[in-house]
């Protein structure tokens, strides 16, 4: 009984038996029908949560795979990045973009929010060729604002990139209206499968881009994947994650059969009752929030208290079966994260509410135990 | 009952309900233990089947990533790299070559066998950094001569580079005897696992040359996968593919209860009793084979008989549920292949020849049915 776990990572999450045991189907051929007809119906439902009607890939591969592909076939040697940092993410478009193009930072302190007025200014810099920006800053909990930055982005002529790996599904997202060029994704976030694939959308005028590119690694290269989804019945270029492509249908059925729009609510609602139990406690979130900026709805960023440290409270609430997140990088021992994605019940956000109230007051935290689960309680069944 | 598949493609494969069943285990913390145990336990007995104590990481990628991963962290663009190319995927080692050094390509007709004499002219022109060669060319069913090509490189004080995707763990291969400084690998070849994950083994001399290579891609930068393989517990840079680490470790397990040479053994009668088979019927094999090269033992590509179409064939033997290839490329219509690795057994071998005899006569080839049953079971149960 003691070896049952429920995932509370921002990603990978806790999965649907039904999306695990159509991950166990038996092998088919991947230059088939029946996988082209699964490929398929990836992509047209993929679009339809990324709100848009832009081509869209699936690459065997995590996010970074994802991420490497958007700078990888966009950027020539010479051409200008903007890169906004505000947390490990935005550090990771950093590290691939200065493999591939002549970089601009924007960074802050991780967790604090973008001012537009500073995006601004680097815009009118003059000569960017892309704007990347993470909108669900995974490592720190916080919301960018997207939709302000791709109009900036627009008005300048450069392309909006955008990571919406942990966002995607479980906070709002309007790829096309944001004017966002080029949109990635992960699977093992808001749709609940497991990790292993990604997914990227490419506007027109980033193929126009990426068309002119003229060099670009090889097994991201966009036009490879384009010429192959292209056939009949539509192909990866290379050998895909058939199990995963099983997985990944079954979640997308699963997350369709309750709605796009519902999936973001439950996401915004378990993260409102964890904030309004975390405040209960006296705890703080991490996000230094401005009026652009929103906490995440998928991943809660709190502020350890004083004199208690990271593995404490992760190893406790291991003991009871949650198994949470700590701080990437330089907010180890800072933050832990709570996140809500995945198969996930309201009971489950009022277990981790309860455990975590008893962990904290076994490491000696000033806490009344239950008032942080009954105001949860309010939120999710009020 | 229809329905019921025998996958016999160059890969992916038929596999065992136990790697299936593995496959759907719940997800578990990627940067835990009990993910570290797994990833270690991988590392250590693709050490053992790869026959080499080199370093050695899982990527979750295709076996074209890794090859990525290969030439990418090792080579300048001022490098030359000699690849040696007798089918397909020496000519995805060319494609992947011209991006990352200058390329110094040894070509022959698809299927026809090295001339080790060329390679020795071509190491002679001087200031080759590597030499790319597949050991087993899926494409084309041909074992090429890597100990040989391994020795001359080595002579020549070149890298040597041998994808051994679909000859590991099928094929005699001893990537340390043979002075094979990076080997690369599939896990839905001759391990059986789903597609998805790959492995790159490096040696100390590789290392060398990458710790001084001035840019790589990001996704397969080796060095941080060095890195974080070197953490306690081990991890992957980037979110791997859980659920086909959970497959791949059953897979392993498996494999190591039949045995490394049980299982090369296996492979290499499977492909006597089918090429006996196909002798039999007055089919010819495709490979042009000098004293060097040998028939592969996990792909049988076999020479189409005049008249009769790869549809044709492919689309009959896939009504009585048997899953087979054609030509890749340049090679359509020319030839079918059929693959020996995975969860099969004997029976299944007799079935495709059964199969085969039925639907050549269907397709009006002159042939007495039954014989070249007969001749597979000889080495098959004889």
């Amino acid at each position: 009984m003691y070896d049952k776990q429920t995932i509370m990572l921002p990603g990978p999450v806790t999965i649907h038996p039904r999306v695990l045991s159509a991950m166990s189907k038996p092998m088919i051929n991947h230059r088939g029908e029946e996988f082209g007809q699964i490929y398929d119906y990836c992509v047209k439902n993929l679009r339809d949560i990324f709100r848009t009607k832009n081509d869209l890939f699936l690459l065997t591969g995590s996010g970074t795979c994802a991420m490497e592909a958007s700078l990888g076939n966009l950027l020539n040697s010479e051409d200008k990045i903007l890169v906004i940092i505000n947390g490990k993410f935005g550090e990771r478009f950093k590290e691939i973009g200065e493999r591939y193009g002549e970089l601009v930072s924007l960074e802050y302190e991780w967790g604090r929010s973008i001012d537009l007025e500073d995006v601004k200014a680097k815009l009118d810099e003059g000569d960017v060729k892309a704007v990347t920006l993470v909108h669900n800053e995974t490592s720190a909990g916080i919301i960018n604002p997207a939709p302000e930055i791709g109009k900036l982005a627009k008005e300048k002529g450069a392309l909006f990139i955008m990571d919406g790996v942990s966002s995607i599904g479980g906070n709002d997202v309007y790829a096309d209206d944001w004017d966002v060029d080029i949109a990635v994704f992960g699977s093992q976030k808001c749709l609940a499968a497991p990790p292993g694939l990604s997914a990227i959308s490419i506007g027109k005028r980033a193929w126009e881009v990426i068309e002119e590119c003229k060099d670009r690694p090889y097994y991201t290269d966009l036009l490879k994947y384009r010429d192959s989804a292209s056939k009949k019945p539509p192909q990866t270029p290379y050998t895909p994650a058939v199990s995963l492509f099983f997985a990944l249908e079954e979640a997308i059925k699963i997350f369709l059969e309750e709605g796009i729009e519902e999936n973001i609510e439950r996401h915004r609602k378990y993260s409102d009752a964890i904030r309004a139990a975390i405040t209960e406690m006296g705890l703080t979130m991490f996000p230094q929030l401005n009026g652009y900026s929103h906490y995440s709805n998928t991943v809660n960023a709190i502020n350890l208290p004083k004199g208690i440290k990271e593995a404490e409270v992760k190893n406790k609430l291991r003991e009871k079966g949650i198994i949470i997140s700590g701080g990437q990088g330089r907010l180890k021992d800072k933050i832990f994260r709570i996140g809500t994605m995945g198969y996930l019940s309201p009971e489950d956000m009022v277990n981790v509410i309860s455990a975590l109230e008893l962990v904290l007051k076994d490491l000696k935290y000033d806490i009344n135990v239950g008032r942080a689960v009954e105001k949860a309680n309010d939120i999710l069944f009020g």
